[in-house]
C-alpha cells in the first residue's frame, strides 16, 4: 500500500501553490473567551470551490501523464470533490466527467455544472454510480479520481495543515474533521513529520462514528446509513486512511448533531463567516470536552463554506 | 455648524487605532467575472461588534474629558451604535446607558447587554425614547453620543476608507451605503480628500429614500415609514450629514428589495461571509447599473454582519 510522506506533502505544496488560494488562519476574541484557549481557524471556506478539496483534486491532476490529460478526469460524487474535480479540471484545460445521483440537491448540479463539468446522471446507488462511472471510463479513457483513497489526493489534503503551521508554528493540538479520511491522512502525516510531539485529534459525527469505531477497535469498520447534518462526513474510511490514521491520530472524538448545529451558530454570529456542518465538528469537540483545550493553542481545519441556506438548522437554537 | 476635514478624520485613526480592528478588504473572482469589474470590500463585518459603528462610538468616547466619562455615555438605539458604544464604553472603564424599545428583537437586547451595558427599556416611540433619555442625562450627567450627527462620530467612520485606500490607492469609485449619513460623511470626506478625483456613490434602499430625496431636491426630506430589509438604513439624515453628502457625494443609487437579497445572497455564496442587508446595498448598485462599473476598480464599504439567522430572506431567491 502506498504511503504518502511528509516530502511528498510539500512537493504538492510546491506543485499546486500557484493554482490554490493561500488561504487566511483566523481567530475570534470571543470565542477564545468563552473556551479560555486560543484557537486557530484555517480556514478553507475561503478555499476556491469553498473547500479545501480543491487542493487534492489540483494535485491529482497535476500529476497525470500527458496522455492521461488528453483524455479527462472522472468522478462519482454529489459533494465538494466533485466540484473541486471538475474546477481544477477546467482550470488545466482538462475534460471532467462527474456521474451524480439523480436525486442530488439542484443546488449541487448547478454548481458542479457551472465549472464546467460533463455530468451523468444516475440512481442512487453505489452500484449505479460505479457502473455508470466504469462505462465512462471505458469509452473516453478518463482516470478516475478517487476523493480519498489516493495518495496524491490526500498530499493535496495535506497541505493545509502546511500553511496552517506556517503562520502558527508553536500549536499544541490540531481537530481535523474525518469522512473518508482523506484530510485526516495528510494533515497528520505532515503535523507529526513537521513536529513529532504535536497533537492531532479526529472530529466525527457520533451518528457517522465509522472512524471512531474503527479506531477503537483496530479493525475497518464501515458506516451503516450514517444520518448527519455534517454531509461531508458520511463516507467511510479506505483500508489506506484508516493505516495512516489509526497509526498515527492521537484520538478521535465524537460529537452530537446538537454540538455541531451549536458550534456551527457560534461561529457564523461570532466570527462572520461561512462554515459548512462538517467543519463545525472540530469546534464541537472542544465544546464537549473544554477541559483538554483550556490554556493550549489550538488549531482547526475548517473543511468548507458549501450550505444551502435554505435549509439552515438554526431554528432549534434557543 | 461643525464640520470635519481629513486632518480630523486621520487625528481619529491614529487615536481609536489600538481599540479597532483592522478590516481585511476582500475580494472574490467569481464576482468580479459576473459584473466584468474589479470589487474591493472593506469588510467591516469583521470589525468589533460585526459593524462599523465601533469606529465611530470609540472616537466619541476618547474624546471625552476626564469629568465627562466619570459620568458615562448615553444612547438610544436597538442597533449597531448600541452595541457598539456599549462595548467602546466598557473597554475603556466607561459606564454606558442605552434606552432600547420594548419591543426590540430578544438577539439586539442580548448583544448590548453581553456588552454591559445598563439598558433601560421604554415604549416604542421617538417620544418616549427621547424622555426617557433626557430622564437618564438628568439623573446621571451622561454624555449623549449620537449615532451620526456628531462630528466625532463622523471621523471614526471615516476612517475605514482610510484603510481602504491604503491598500487600494487606485480605486476609481467608492459605494457606500446611506442612513443617517454618518459613514458616508466621513467616506467622502476622506476619500475627496486624498483624492479629489475620486467617484464617491451613496447607495439606498428604494424604501427608505430619503437621502436620494434630499439629494436630488436639495433640501433635507425626512424619510417617512421607511420599510426595508435594511434594517441599518431606516433612519434620516440630519443637517450636517446633509449638507455634507449634498456638497460632495457624485450621485445616490436607489436599489430595489429584490436587488439587495440577491447581491446579499450572492456575497454569502461566493464569498462566504455574512454581510447584513444594509451591506448589500453597494452591491446592489453594481448590479442594478453594472455599464458604470464594467473595467473599473470600485471598493464597497460592508458595513456590517449582524443578521438573525432565524429570518433569513432567501426563500424567495430562484
Amino acid at each position: 500500500m502506498q504511503l504518502p510522506t511528509l516530502a511528498d506533502i510539500h512537493a504538492a505544496h510546491k506543485r499546486i501553490k500557484p493554482f490554490i488560494h493561500r488561504t487566511p488562519v483566523m481567530s475570534s476574541e470571543q470565542i477564545n473567551r468563552i473556551f479560555s484557549s486560543d484557537i486557530y481557524f484555517k480556514c478553507e471556506n475561503f478555499q476556491k470551490v469553498g473547500a479545501f478539496k480543491f487542493r487534492g483534486a489540483t494535485n491529482a491532476i497535476l500529476q497525470l501523464t500527458d496522455k492521461a490529460k488528453r483524455h479527462g478526469v472522472v468522478a462519482h460524487s454529489s459533494g465538494n470533490h466533485a466540484a473541486a474535480l471538475a474546477h481544477a479540471a477546467a482550470i488545466n484545460g482538462i475534460k471532467a466527467y462527474v456521474v451524480m445521483p439523480d436525486n442530488s440537491p439542484v443546488v449541487k448540479k448547478n454548481a458542479v455544472a457551472g465549472y464546467g463539468a460533463e455530468i451523468t446522471f444516475c440512481k442512487p446507488t453505489l452500484q449505479a454510480r460505479e457502473e455508470t462511472t466504469a462505462a465512462i471510463i471505458k469509452k473516453t479513457g478518463a482516470t478516475l479520481i478517487h476523493p480519498y483513497d489516493d495518495v496524491n489526493v490526500i498530499c493535496g489534503q495535506g497541505t493545509a495543515v502546511l500553511e496552517l503551521l506556517e503562520e502558527k508554528p508553536d500549536l499544541d493540538i490540531i481537530i481535523v474533521p474525518i469522512g473518508g479520511g482523506g484530510l485526516m491522512s495528510g494533515t497528520v502525516i505532515a503535523a507529526k513529520g513537521i513536529s513529532p510531539g504535536m497533537i492531532v485529534f479526529g472530529a466525527e459525527p457520533v451518528n457517522a462514528n465509522d472512524a471512531y469505531k474503527s479506531f477503537v477497535s483496530g479493525k475497518l469498520i464501515p458506516s451503516v446509513n450514517p444520518d448527519t447534518i455534517a454531509d461531508g462526513l458520511l463516507t467511510s474510511l479506505s483500508d489506506r486512511t484508516f493505516h495512516i490514521i489509526t497509526k498515527n491520530v492521537d484520538n478521535i472524538f465524537t460529537v452530537t448533531e446538537e454540538s455541531i448545529i451549536e458550534s456551527m451558530f457560534l461561529i457564523w454570529e461570532r466570527m462572520k463567516i461561512i462554515v459548512e456542518p462538517s467543519s463545525a465538528t472540530t469546534l464541537a469537540v472542544i465544546k464537549e470536552n473544554p477541559e483538554i483545550f483550556i490554556g493550549k493553542k489550538t488549531g482547526l481545519i475548517i473543511t468548507g463554506g458549501n450550505v444551502d441556506f435554505r435549509k439552515l438548522p438554526f431554528n432549534q437554537i434557543s
